[in-house]
């Protein structure tokens, strides 16, 4: 069966997120009045595993592995049966 | 009030996503079954606003005109109050 895993990957809260002050000072500068910015990542993931079970064990497995590094960031997941899409 | 805005930005579906294919790459190379890898951008803005359909059209601004590449990207929002946080 097909699955879709999204991962979200953030900076922990006491890291600091350069692209995340980025984005703030140029709304600032734009006229906004933000207190706060934030960045992270989302990886969406397409593939094959047995059941429900075994594709969350996978897609944290790939969490773990390869797409966050866990010194500086944490992810979340949510995994989904893969539909047939229509683009 | 305050309010915070989780901006999800992505390629739009017929647009190369390289970054998406070099993490691809890396999860077959550690042995994963993986049909498909796309890659996006989420980014949490707290900022202030009359009320939530003011927040909604400021994020929408804040989109249009600085966090996504309309001719490349499409993006999603979702507007919340910003609760006290317990760090």
């Amino acid at each position: 069966m097909r699955f879709v895993a999204r991962v979200l990957v953030r900076p922990k809260a006491e890291v600091r997120d350069p692209q995340g002050e980025a984005v703030l000072a140029a709304l600032r500068s734009l006229g906004h009045d933000v207190a706060e910015v934030r960045t992270g990542k989302e990886i969406v993931v397409t593939f094959q595993a047995k059941d429900e079970q075994d594709a969350r064990a996978t897609a944290e497995r790939m969490g773990d592995q390869l797409l966050a590094n866990p010194v500086i960031e944490s992810y979340s997941i949510e995994v989904d049966r893969d539909v047939v899409k229509a683009r």
